[in-house]
């Protein structure tokens, strides 16, 4: 076990720790951080170290991972007094793995490397069930030869792992992730209630268009929610919200149009407005209803 | 072979040609009709018989298929008086396969009743290859019974055969299937734009994009004609814009609000509008690299 | 005054009530016909004649006008066996001011050609107050001969009077006027929310807004129904919804792009398919209002 | 004329320097300051005193003016160290003029309010015209005592003035006029389209539509670029961009829902794209006229 590399892991919430947990099952030394106690004590029961700090994770890491909500918590990790930038040792490998914008990656590669730490970004797609079953989707960016050293520590969180290009590349791909399936599933939902107020059978419908050009994996994963009105999270409104700011924002820093992208973009932010975003992002479907009049809520 | 039912088949294009030499090659005796002389040879040299027009073909017959462009195409067969329902015997099952308006079908079902002819509305999905392999999916409104005598038959020329609902709702589930695959491309198209401008490598993007959450069939099919830039069809913009006038249309009739189907509409009538109604629908890319001035076309 | 031609006028609503007291009081002879017996009544007592049918109305009339609510109106008028080119006398001028689809205009005006009837299409914008004042925008389509010889006549019912094309165009100029008044409502009701919600004070922006370049004759109208909340009819959103349908269909024939256009035509939809084809079209603000969480109804 | 306040004016481009010199007309001490030395020769030559530096021009300063092109810009010259809130005296009056986000007028009247200076943010509407002929609409945010002492200047530079809200609401307010004014604009330009590829007499159609309901500032103002092609600049739209940015992300910031607003946001982004950015904002007409395949650019 000696010769794999010391691992720091900051951030250990429902992606967090089942990931790190995967790490350490993999023979991985793992130092844990997060604000959350609780969370600290599951790392340490599953056989991880639990640092008082960031500053003490990181300090004799060979690799730190990061997984948290956003943008500013990325940057207060790197940049923060208590922070890796000050205190992790040069050639340290820093993989983020948080879903953010990408020019936060870009900037956090290069001000790293004026430290000599090297940076991955390597956002992850699959959810908590991909987490726990170590399946993620995981696209990263940045110098192949850190991608290379990383590629067996990540082999222990996902199934595909892929380098799509320079720093922020795992982020772009991310945001065009989260585009793509906000978009379906309100495709989907749009279908869903015309299908309805069609008088369709609306289980024989989904089975028989997942069959065809219109499957999807939104709609095997969704089908259920749809039909059954279930909108338990899963991936919440309020996360993709974010996420639809991100990319409608890196799009226009690039010049690509988005006139479906932006639109869907807006009715996620309805829903959230609307007082629904806590729930799963399936309820695009709850926003279909009320401009149909079709409302089945109770 | 004395008990199978005798088929009589109108309509012998891409689709239809082979569909019905499926039905021979199943032990099916198939008489057809069609205004290409060709199109005749080529059923009587696979086993059928061809018949110098709908009448002729129609009169014997315990089963009559029609396989035609759109609804005026439908009603000239059922209405005209050369026309099957001028000439078919009481009793027979007339399962209609194009991609028409629900209320076409609807009308239709209940004409022909009034002359004792069954009818199922049983429009498919899956395209040249599908027809030819007998995998297509096919979605039926109807009779449960006259489902029911038609599937040994449908079985032959598909593999996911289901009964959506009553007479129409083959057509309806048709219509949302074009709506979802419409909009999906759409959003795979902004997505690479997206990517491309933004640096990543595409290929190994879209790999790892089919991978998570945002994969569907459209990803599959359609990435090496996105990579590409290869747009022969497939599926013609010109008959997509022919089909999201159906799905906007019956939207619009039964009060189902579609914001993201009817900017797609849009987007599929302005490159047809643009010439480009001959290429396949994955061409939607085109449109989006217009919006974005990255044009890649030569 | 008996030099003026004999008008016959069909289609005695809100709108052609007093648009033909209007003409009785220039010193016209009107005879009228409509369904609604009080509405003969009136027009009886304001100096007109009350016929007994369309038929006995046109028979001796030098001009027939018709204002009726839509397509299928005005065929009924034209081509029933009661109608208006199985009796008027040849020569006759028919000027219909209904609004319409142009495609029915062009028709129609072929179909008149044949008996010897002259077609101009002549639809109005301005609303019941517009018709009492006779201060009507009138748009009109046809030859310029019969618009010459109508204008007099029209003069006496409206102050813009323009010959916009051909059969048709002022259908076609209708659709576009009733596109862009849908949109600009839309685009204050936007405005409107994202002012209040950002704390703004409503009156006083709306009184600044409309004295730039943002101002229009929808702001000075319909200030009062947005700041109050009173969407009492006006001009009703079943009526704007068919007439989206109108101009959508009139530019997928000739393929003109309506990316907001289609959009705004899916609002009014929806508002319509929530219960509230029945209120005035500034309700726009309504559907804003919802997918924005900004709920002010009672 | 020695009791109006003396006035310091930072900005003097296309706007500010007309803006300026009818305040010198008007009376005014002006101490004027840009970085192209031909404006502030310019001024000079008006009147006015030319300084050498922002600290200079506000030291002495009653009333500081601001006429900047963007947010940075504003930060910039408030923030920084040869700046307003270094330089100014307690006491004085900062007039911030330029279109910017509601937030950083309210951080800037925040952080001025520690160093005892007033703020108003006073963003207009009228163009190039209207700042020459001093007809300006002026939309204000801040205390009204503050408005009222501010009042007797801005009268001397437009005509429509109005307090709107608190500090950020002439930003709110200016930020729903460029909303409108887009998608008025989109409007005219899809009827444009719609009109000619229906054959339509374009000259005429544009009357009698601005005669009615559709008739609006933009009609007047526009209706020249439209029919002759003509998109010399006028308000560019690049700078529409910019404003299209403003709104967007402030009506996220607030849960404003504008489904037609961001879509408009993204075909002016999109002929940006597209290489048009330094065109008239008429010119959302070439859109339209790309997704129409009706093109008439030579």
């Amino acid at each position: 076990m000696s010769n794999l590399p010391k691992i720091a892991w900051i951030g250990l919430g429902i992606m967090g720790s089942p990931m790190a947990e995967n790490l350490i099952k993999a023979g991985y030394t793992v130092t844990g951080y997060t604000l959350e106690a609780d969370k600290l004590e599951r790392l340490a029961a599953a056989g991880g170290t639990a640092a008082t700090s960031a500053a003490e994770a990181v300090t004799d890491a060979d690799v730190i991972i990061t997984m948290v909500p956003a943008s500013p918590h990325v940057e207060a990790l790197a940049y923060g007094p208590d922070g890796i930038l000050a205190h992790a040792r040069r050639g340290a490998l820093l993989i983020d793995m948080s879903s953010i914008t990408p020019q936060t990656s870009i900037d956090l590669a290069k001000a790293a490397a004026d430290k000599g730490i090297r940076v991955l970004d390597a956002p992850v797609s699959g959810g908590e069930a991909g987490a726990v079953e170590a399946v993620l989707s995981i696209m990263a960016g940045g110098e192949q030869a850190d991608f290379d050293a990383a590629r067996p520590l990540l082999e222990a969180l996902g199934k595909t792992i892929v380098l799509c290009g320079p720093h922020g590349a795992g982020q772009t791909v991310k945001a065009a992730n989260q585009l793509i399936v906000a978009v379906n599933i309100q495709a989907c939902a749009e279908a869903v209630v015309f299908l309805e107020k069609s008088g369709v059978d609306l289980t024989a419908a989904l089975e028989v268009l997942n069959g065809g050009l219109a499957g999807s994996t939104v709609l095997t994963r969704k089908k259920d929610n749809f039909t059954n009105r279930d909108f338990q999270p899963g991936f919440r409104i309020d996360l993709h919200h974010k996420d639809m700011g991100i990319v409608t924002d890196a799009a226009r820093t690039v010049g690509a149009a988005l006139p479906v992208g932006t639109l869907v973009a807006g009715l996620v932010a309805s829903l959230r407005a609307q007082g629904d975003g806590g729930l799963d992002h399936s309820a695009l479907l709850r926003g279909v209803e009320r401009l149909s009049g079709h409302t089945t809520e109770s």
